[in-house]
């Protein structure tokens, strides 16, 4: 196992021992999900974001935090393919904030929430103690599964093609704080085709895909040429390892079958592109063949936060 | 108003514009409610704790701020009398923590969590870039409503009588890191009377019953040397403005009508104390008989996380 995260996220899952028919989905996907009745059931994600890490407050407004911090969990929304319903945040704001200034955090939030009807309705207020204490906001994202079931990480079969929407690569340079969660894209995709797994790209597409073959139990073997650039990771020193390990795409990565890939891509009418950029193998490992024609072992180099 | 907070949950509030009939409860509560179908609703609560303000990990250790921060969300459940069903956290870590360290906050999340049957169900890590940067979590609550409807701030009657649960005051000298949520008093409440309006004491009796009055646009009089006192606040040199003031009680605080009282009082089995403290008036503020006699407004000096 190579990352840290992924050790300590497994302990949780072995610690929780849930009932699937009460907890259909637990620790270690995109969202949570409990059941609450024969017909109904509601899922849960949260993220905390933090001054210095997730955005830089000396160059970011309040209201582009306040954006980016609703944006993650809706994109947890948009991983398993369900409808963002509501929203709560909880701050620990700076010994010097202004009250006021709540409003322009306030603003972003609910900006990103609006498009896909997701309410703020509630939240939680503190204040750092000690003077070098920073912003941290923490936001809670609940949704209903669509007319599907929520797609999962554990579900790629060998054979599936891989897929991802949009480009990827250098979002650090703005998109990260502007990026729109594939919410539509999701719903969308989910009545035209079987989509067999999916997650969204926060880490990385090469640790993002790691823990679709690791939860799936299977291999990938994806293609460097056809992995979409941004413009971003154009434009830096190697556009292919930033496409693979920047992070922060916010872009969906999924898996189908071949006739589902057809018929999605068939009746694709969104401006949003999906391109295929390999195929799920039964190898147990990710593999990349490198424009030259070479095929190596792929590492999941994306972000981990416990790394340091 | 005398409240910063409140000043700017309200604002919070009046820019909400919730559908009633999908978000029954919106700000201003101690959970807010989404329905999800006929017979289906979830309600969520969301708080964040820090070091140096909720605890200070040079005199606790991480399990007890594990168990103080999922406490404090299922304290929330009890003012609402709901039935937790689970939560999520996210945590923002010094740079220098330790992931193995993980394993102590979440035996204290857990061991809080699994005598109400609140599981944890998933979560996010983070770490701070600044070397100052200190512990922070964000616990989120989901609930269901017990048999009866959720329990408001806003739903005092005048000649409502005003009780509490437990004894008050002095919480930070050790209470308030190992409380016990009074999720069980408040679901056995229900079963017998007629709740009108409940609200747990985190911000210190004053203030929380000024949030009742605020919410349910009626006044109060509360008797002095009818406060149940803990033993923290015997030992101080005001007990009374302790128990009134100091917070972090997380005992109930609520109003019913005389038979209602009567009912409850004569069919009560469990260990809690309930203690009738005063009644709710017509007059739109809040006073207090002192123990010579004198009657005084009262002021909501507990705690306000946006004063400094």
């Amino acid at each position: 196992m190579s990352s840290k995260e992924a050790q300590i996220t497994d302990w949780f899952a072995s610690q929780s021992k849930l009932q699937p028919a009460d907890y259909p989905i637990g620790i270690g996907d995109d969202m949570a999900q409990i059941n609450l009745g024969p017909d109904a059931s509601v899922l849960v994600t949260t993220d905390m974001l933090t001054d210095g890490v997730h955005f830089d407050l000396n160059q970011t407004t309040l209201e582009q935090a306040g954006y980016k911090a609703m944006a993650v969990g809706l994109s947890d929304c948009a991983a398993m393919a369900t409808i963002p319903i509501g929203a709560v945040a909880s701050v620990a704001l700076p010994r010097a904030f202004e009250a006021e200034r709540l409003k322009e955090l306030h603003a972003g939030l609910v900006r990103a929430g609006e498009r896909f009807g997701c309410k703020l309705i509630g939240g939680d207020i503190t204040s750092w103690q000690d003077q070098a204490g920073a912003l941290a906001i923490s936001v809670t994202v609940l949704s209903r599964p669509a007319l599907s079931r929520p797609i999962r990480r554990c579900g790629a079969k060998p054979g599936d093609y891989i897929c991802v929407t949009g480009s990827l690569g250098g979002a650090i340079h703005g998109r990260h704080l502007h990026f729109t969660p594939r919410v539509a894209e999701a719903i969308r995709m989910t009545q035209t085709a079987t989509i067999n797994s999916m997650i969204d790209i926060s880490d990385g597409l090469s640790t993002d895909l790691w823990h679709i073959c690791r939860q799936s139990r299977v291999g990938a073997l994806i293609e460097a040429r056809k992995i979409p650039l941004s413009a971003d990771a154009e434009k830096s020193d190697d556009p292919l390892a930033s496409a693979l390990n920047d992070g922060e795409d916010f872009e969906l990565l999924f898996t189908l079958g071949p006739e589902d890939y057809s018929r999605l891509l068939g009746l694709w009418n969104m401006q949003t592109a999906i391109t295929r950029i390999g195929r799920i193998t039964k190898t147990g490992k990710m593999q990349i063949e490198m424009p030259d024609g070479r095929i190596t072992d792929l590492q999941p180099l994306g972000y981990d936060h416990l790394e340091k």
